[in-house]
């Protein structure tokens, strides 16, 4: 490092301990715990363990499960934990109680989600989607239309340019990402609803990237139906059940076919014949893993009392940072950040795309920063303001900076590959 | 109670006492936490917690989750839990290795396994259940058949007095609870497949009520598919996920609409398009909690080094000895025991019938007997060879026989429903 960029360093340092001193959101790092010495911008994949969490499932494994055993279905209200912490959800993307239930995968609530609005549309032959969908998204749209064959699917980036100009009055269902889990861009909700429902199709927003980062508003833009996980931003543990809303004009007509006990208007009548909740439960399947959704009571409250127009001003001063530190460096190695400049395109990741990513993404994780990649080229860094600081920032936009430049990345521990990134 | 009563009393539980020194699965009760006191007859509906899982989720809380982050999808093997454990169940239900999965909940694993049986038998055109399933199976088959004109529903108790005359040339799949949920009958898989076959269908058996507690054989039965969950008699706690098996045979031509990421074929490869897994692993959708999927192991360590036959043997003494001990009191009181006597037809439930069966069970409930009710007028009474001594099952009996002769149930107390029992 030469001494002038030393003190570019130094400088830019300076004003980075500026920006974290008049964080409004620097009191929430100590709701999460994050190993000592390590940088996390992998919170787009798996989110760091609020502290509260560990009193949380011991209680519920001690005195719910352990002493109460099968009471606690009662007196620790587990049946009732789908619609409470539902609505919690609803509270942090926009949607009035009552319109978002926690259950199942996403990938499971993606099915339902296609059955639904296809229930809200008889008679309608195509479902739209984009080819760069998160690709659950799209293998479980194949599963819906290989069941109907009355239904086309029509792909954004195979059978045209724009989602928009597919959307047309044979659209039944529009699937759409929020924040695309490669690049990061953002789409426009209130937009693209209007030209959904123009066409009198039903919109069903796939929130993983955008949930508990972003002020999504799910009622205000006429959002139909919606899906997203709990494990990325909402920090409530692996694999932990995911959520679905839909609209409640929609409640009485929509059907889904994954009509198991708990969506019944009755669950412990033990009818002969299903009769679907009138409400947001008919949403609901099966009995759901109570230990994983006890742990979204923690993720939720360590968020829920900030306002979200906070967390996206912190994400985009956060992710202008990174860009900006790390551009010099993504030029000179042929490097291209794959992430939309413009704050209305973004989400709260920064993506860059590099056909050796991914022993990148390895060197850097040896350094304890630790982001992820995306096959076949795509390296992401998520930012995170609940627990990420300015400094972190700057830390990691450093190290990265070291790794492209040392070329350390070419050593054979960091190429290997592993299944599982 | 007469001092004749009295002595006969005396002279049981002293009888009951050398059953449990000489039961060969005594030691196996310091494995579960059952809270003192208590007698808990309800491990049909949710077992109790094994002593490990305390340990073993405060590993994957702190270690794995909170330290490990996202690198522990591959450092703790969160990614292979799914096979790992589905092995682990196919020991003690009789399969192979590679044959099942754990996964999702028994609805959506029924939904699965219906469709799988469907794709196996194109051109038929019925599938035969139980009209006493479980309601969820039939809710779900409902669901099933909804989305395909072309297959109808016929159900035993409806469309016939038995299930056997259901099933014929057009019959596709059939679809069977191996121990009814409310009786306790246990069906004969190995004769039921062979009529099953002999039609050229797929049988489909749900395990909920015999998985744990009976030697399951699915290999050696020719079972095709089969499903069940894992909190009943596998004690692996509150909504655990739940299982599906497929034999061998099929997997390469079953296909299945939940056609999620972990079901592909590469789910890290992030291709545009769905190509199914070659093995068992077609069967899965999406990501999986992993809270609830790790308290598996310890239900699964505390009862995988015991031979199912000892724990059938002691099931049926221990339910033979309950229905000795109730049997006066259900013919005073205008009860009926509803499980069968034969030890063939019978799994490891004693189920009583009697119209206020509901405020019988809470009285009990308020005397630390712990059993559960069905709707509208089935009291049940799972018997745990694990976890329940010979002195257990003579002390519920007594304070079923209490409770019955005293009337104590007509309290207002006990009366009163609750949401969910």
């Amino acid at each position: 490092m030469t001494t002038k960029a030393s003190a570019e360093a130094v400088a830019i340092s300076s004003a980075i301990q500026q920006k974290d001193v008049s964080d409004p959101l620097r009191h929430l790092k100590a709701r999460f715990h994050v190993p000592e010495g390590l940088i996390y911008l992998a919170g787009n994949s798996l989110g760091p363990a609020p502290v509260a969490v560990f009193d949380d499932i011991e209680t519920t494994l001690r005195q719910e499960w352990a002493d109460g055993l099968i009471r606690s279905w009662n007196t620790a209200g587990w049946f009732s934990l789908v619609d409470r912490l539902g609505d919690r959800i609803g509270a942090l993307t926009g949607a009035g109680a009552g319109q978002t239930v926690v259950c199942d995968s996403v990938s499971v609530n993606v099915y339902k989600a296609l059955h639904a609005g296809l229930s809200l549309r008889p008679g309608r032959t195509t479902i739209v989607a984009e080819a760069g969908s998160f690709p659950t998204d799209l293998y479980v749209t194949e599963g819906v239309v290989a069941g109907r064959p009355d239904i086309a699917l029509r792909l954004e980036g195979v059978d045209g340019d724009t989602i928009e100009s597919l959307i047309d009055e044979r659209t039944a269902v529009v699937l759409i990402n929020h924040v695309d889990y490669k690049t990061g861009r953002l789409r426009d909700m209130a937009a693209l609803n209007r030209v959904i429902h123009k066409a009198g199709a039903v919109a069903v927003w796939d929130l993983c990237h955008s949930a508990g980062i972003y002020p999504v508003e799910l009622d205000s833009t006429g959002t139909d139906l919606a899906v997203g996980c709990t494990y990325k931003y909402l920090n409530c543990g692996p694999g932990a059940p995911a959520f679905i809303y839909a609209a409640a004009r929609h409640h009485a007509q929509m059907r889904q076919p994954l009509s198991g006990w708990w969506g019944h208007a009755a669950p412990f009548a033990f009818e002969g014949g299903y009769r679907p909740d009138s409400s947001i439960r008919r949403l609901l399947c099966g009995t759901q893993p109570i230990l994983s959704l006890r742990a979204l009571d923690a993720g939720l409250t360590a968020i829920e009392d900030v306002d979200m127009t906070d967390i996206r001003a912190k994400s985009l001063a956060m992710s202008d940072l990174f860009m900006a530190l790390v551009e010099d460096t993504c030029r000179q190695h042929g490097a291209t950040i794959a992430t939309p400049r413009e704050h209305h395109l973004r989400g709260s990741q920064v993506s860059i795309s590099f056909a050796d990513g991914y022993p990148v993404i390895q060197a850097l994780i040896a350094r304890q920063v630790i982001g992820d990649f995306r096959a076949p080229d795509m390296m992401r860094f998520g930012l995170a303001p609940a627990y990420m600081s300015f400094a972190d920032v700057y830390r990691a936009a450093q190290a990265f900076n070291d790794v492209m430049a040392s070329g350390i990345w070419r050593s054979p521990q960091f190429t290997t590959r592993r299944a599982v990134t």
